[in-house]
């Protein structure tokens, strides 16, 4: 176990490589994360309530919106790492430099910034890998425009897979506008968080159940494990709760009424996940507890084993010693009673012993 | 005792699962909760000063307001397993898309959202099961308008019998609007946290008086087994203080005045409360820690007995050992008074030994 | 000294027993706390700058303002478990149902509360049980009018006498009014706070040096009596700071401006005592981790004189055992120095292992 | 060192002996600590740009404002046990009754209050005391009017020396004003608060060399007690942070609008002492952690020599029994190489043992 | 490595030596710091979009604005022990006494000033020592005016060089200003705070594979030095957050809209800082959890051996002793088949006990 876990902790960094980073100047466009060497992809969901396109885009010169008015585009980009490409497209829908630099640097802290004419929103997209028992962490950034939405991801395959289905099937979603579109995807995302919350929780009490039937060195190794990824989680989940609550309650343009009464029920959700994480913590914290108590409650055990092994039979070993010198004058040797005797006398001992250490609750 | 929990863990999980929830449309009504196969039943009781009507409803299509006007109307809903049923009554009262698919997630925090025309409240309502010594939840949805209550629960049985039976004596509850309803239904159901408190209370100390006369690794169990209560009954009441603050001071005009003098009373529990679980987590943290320092004690104990006994009788036994040598010139083997003399130095040396630990405070 | 304290758990309950509260209509009238047969005593002491009535009043009813004006009144009412007693008084000063409920229920957390014509006041009393070096909590509920204060106990015997006293002296409280009068008790509450902080002050001090220099496991049960006593103590003084700060700063009329100054200084009082108690409490703390290292200490000193005695004889035994053989072909047997010379290998070996412990630091 | 310790705690007691004070008037003057029967002295230094007078005033009768105006008067007085001169002062400068009592009260927590024409300032000077590596608290009460500064200290000695002579060289700051004097007072007391923590500093990492190489069971005492240092100057120290931040800020005349750019510098201090406290009880917990886990180690070295010299030699010495038993038939006994070959055997499991004891990585 | 850790310990201090400065008047210049007696050095870059000039300046006095208008000028001044300099360029610059005693404090926390004319800001600049694996603090003062910036370094070298190189390469940092170059300063300094967190990220991961694999004392003397090394860590870092939330959102003139803007940035990558400082904490907590359960488990299972080994070995020797008793009648003896069925006896004894042992799974 240990092992196991120890190698899969070079993949969630605690902090993320910065390489050529530090130095640079503000605005300077720089990529923070895992290499990669796979082709950024571009895929375009246009729609409103009567039609819906939905294609690849070869370029990044051609991500821009749409002649035709009316639509709703979804843009999204898997791959940040060709700083090329983020920087057309920041051009394209005019971003400022400090975001382009923000989209790239993928070790960034979940946040909400208050642009001109569009919302930039940066969030966590969390992935539970089965193998390791733990969490991948990718991030997701929005430019929410009045009509647009772009959303930057680090590498294929997300948790849209439920949206794109319904904005193909015709449903209410594509009456509404950009807004509802984000607020779609930023759900997504957090509801997503539930399901690693519950495999985490099934997990922590299994966990539970063996430390309380048969804790071994590998359950707190296991503790750790999962105190470990708590601690991640929360990091990635705790500043949601300000975006979002800033999101429902500020008055951008950008967002209507009544996507913000949905943003609201979003932050609920972040609230419970948080108040969720906050209780595994402290349901962890106590089995560690439990833990280090069982350790020492086995150790009394042995200890008290070893102790009356010792008690009974040193005295009686001593008695035998005795009766083994070699003194010549040693009246009892000679007495024909002397060695039942003896033995009467060992089991005595014996006994009155092991009476002594049931008095005191020993056995 | 550690079986007995673990198989009450299934019950009280840590996080329900979600199922097809995730990747469904927000505003998609998916229940999420324990399934169930019985059948919803809901009944309206109907009162104002002068009479009162008291129900069963046949089918949620019928569940409406009557027609006659000034009468209060409570409906009470046991069971939200059932969309369609949820789906009928939410369109006959004109709830929100997103109030309904709350009402049937019952992993829901408890929370308060103020709608044009009525209130949304979510509760839990929690229950003692005496067996498993732990706590049982189940949520409570409340629609409060202007002239009723819908009160939706998991299961039939509540803590509201005390209501009907003072709603059908005729007493001054009469007189008062639903706003008052909803005040008696939310103070029935913090009210009843008293209750469960007093039990864990009472166990608690007397898990307290274990410990300190006789600790056991069954106490150990049980002090986590509580402390982890406490976190699920922290999780559940928490919430509660912002909800009854904010129906307290808050200006919907569905409550009246009068109403939030009673809702500050309840206010109040709501701190006391959580007051209690505080101080009953940090008496269960302290009963911990003095668990394990009455282990270390206890093996300090034994350790001391342990070293006493190995110490006295190696010395003794060494000497033994030494006139059981076969050697052929030991001259103090012929001698007469060696033997006496011997075990006259075995005794003097344990004499001193068991001295020197008494002057050390080990006996 | 467990078994004391255990006995003495059931006196200072966590939660109070509620009884036939639950379920009950809210403003029921029901008595919570102790039961008790005694006949509840009243008296009037009223005064004004040229004269003092001090009398007890015979009934319930009797117990109103006197139809001269220009006194300031004080009831004192000891006792709360007569009902009907408190539901006469209420009528007669008409207070709000809710209040009458609040003064019965005597575990109540500390609050107030702002009528239209009167404070409600919830305080804890504590008093220094000797005996059981515990707290005993009496709740008083303060009435200020702006003629009369009423001051509901839950037994005789209080920490009044001293304004009795000036009260009866004629000195400058006369010349005040009930708003004083009402800062005079909260301020011999207050003070008698300090009285037990003292005393708890010197009995932990007295604990910590017996930590220092003999340490039992009585001295751990004592520690832990006192965070519990501490936890217990902050409960009932928390409040406080709040209820202080609100009657020195709202605008209530019933208060001068005059009294605010006086009661912002027990204001600080209050904050005073809550940082002694966080302090006693972290000190608490401290030693809780003191004795656990100290018991921690001596098994390590235990288990070195373990070591070394095994260690040094185990070797001097085996010897002693190979010579003991019976083997028929021995020649060292035959030698004639063998035996001093066996004696001293072993004392060799006694020495040298001896000096490498001394060298290790473990003698 | 534990006696050392114990012995000191008398002084720095946690809660002041209140004595007659409880249950006396609000207002009633009434010493809170130490006991004295020194002579109050008092002194005034009054002072403008072009003159200096420094005397010893004889009578607390004679300890009014000079009848010249345009001086600056700065009025200190050492010892506060004297009621009688602390009334006449009071009475003399119009002073409130309750601003008198807490100037008599040295148990008081660090406050400032804004009297209409003074402001009243509380604060704690503290002294090193280099045997018992301990701090004395005294308590300075400060009365700031528009041209006179009255300080309350309880004994003769403080920290003001410096301000005595830049007072006496004629240096600039006899062109300002009393709040100038004020602040420069509170500037003496606070930067006397760095001379402590750096003492404490050194030490504590004189404490932390002496643990990482050699730590003794004094080194845990001391470790408990710098946390007791720590934390009741931490209680001393922590209202400054709310005195200063109210006296930059606020609007009283009294302070001109330099003085305030000043106080703010000292305010930045406080917040620095307060963070450096945090800082070093940080550490002395994390070296709590540290030193209870070498314990454990160096258990753990000490049960492994004992298991290694038990387990080499149980085995040896069962085999020399054996060999040692009387039957008559055991035939190995009579053959020529069979002590030769039992010593083989032994080596050959003792050499087993260590390597098993080896390779386990025990030595 | 502890004599290695606690040999740098006298380097990074807790805190600095104050020396002389106590008691010394407020605005008295004098330095706080290690002592230095390298020559200050100035240096004065001024540019605008068309020129820029780069030189060291020879004296304090000549360190002035150039006559020449529209230059943004940067002043850096490495070293801040010569009073005399900081003196001189005070003056130039028109600083107030307390601006230059704080520029000449270096152990001052972190903090900025809004003077009228001009920002005053300090920061620490943080070094990271490989050989000690730790952090070495500078202390960076900058005055902030509305065409120049003055910035005070304890010693040559820092964070700047990527700013001095895109200033000569001509980029668009000289078409702004002053507040660009002050935040292009902050950035670089909080830039570098990654560095050196993703090199103890590094660390901290490292030593947790050791845990997990391999844990020794030394094990737990690094975690313990990481421990100290983040709260130093924190303690510098922690006020940056309301020093950059001031800056980014008060109304200082000497700001503009746009760089605000960036600031914004640098502020959201300060909270990103304590976020992850935080969680290093925490890990490094869990971590020192699972050091001392890991040595509570090795000893548990030393103990096991011990006992098994003492368990089985001394039942048979104490057989062997009966056995080696000289008595003159004890008949078995004689027996020809006694002996073998001693040494079965022995056998079943042995394989009882390890059976037994295999059953308690301490096998």
């Amino acid at each position: 176990m240990a092992k196991h876990i120890s190698k899969q902790l070079s993949r969630s960094r605690l902090v993320r490589k910065r390489g050529k980073k530090v130095g640079a100047s503000p605005g300077t466009l720089v990529h923070i994360g895992e290499a990669s060497t796979a082709e950024t992809q571009m895929r375009l969901i246009s729609y409103n309530q009567d039609e819906l396109h939905d294609h690849l885009i070869d370029s990044a010169a051609n991500c821009r919106l749409p002649e035709k008015p009316n639509l709703t585009c979804w843009f999204n980009i898997d791959g940040v790492h060709q700083i090329s490409v983020v920087q057309t497209l920041g051009d394209n829908f005019g971003l400022h430099g400090l975001v382009m630099e923000d989209i790239l640097n993928t070790d960034h802290r979940p946040k909400i910034e208050n642009h001109d004419d569009y919302l930039y929103i940066v969030l966590k997209m969390l992935q539970y890998d089965e193998d390791a028992a733990e969490t991948r962490t990718e991030q997701v950034s929005l430019i929410v425009g009045s009509h647009y939405v772009l959303a930057f991801q680090e590498r294929t395959g997300d948790v849209f897979d439920g949206i794109r289905k319904r904005l193909s099937s015709g449903r209410s979603i594509r009456e509404k506008g950009a807004d509802y579109l984000a607020y779609a995807l930023i759900d997504a995302i957090v509801d997503n968080y539930f399901v690693l919350l519950e495999k985490f929780g099934d997990q922590v009490e299994f966990l539970e159940e063996e430390l309380l039937s048969n804790p071994t060195p590998s359950t707190l190794a296991r503790i750790h494990h999962f105190k470990r990824e708590m601690l991640l989680l929360r990091k990635a989940v705790w500043p949601l709760r300000e975006i979002l609550s800033s999101l429902a309650r500020d008055e951008s343009v950008l967002i209507s009424a009544e996507t913000r009464l949905f943003l609201r029920d979003v932050y609920d959700h972040s609230i419970h996940i948080i108040d969720t994480i906050e209780t595994i913590r402290d349901l962890l914290g106590g089995m560690l507890d439990l833990y280090i108590s069982s350790v020492s409650n086995r150790m009394n055990e042995v200890m008290k084993v070893l102790t009356i092994f010792a008690s009974v039979f040193m005295p009686l070993t001593f008695i035998a010693g005795v009766y083994g010198m070699n003194f010549r004058y040693m009246p009892e040797l000679a007495l024909p009673w002397a060695y039942p005797a003896t033995l009467l006398l060992m089991l005595v001992i014996a006994i009155g012993l092991v009476s002594f250490f049931r008095w005191k609750r020993w056995l």
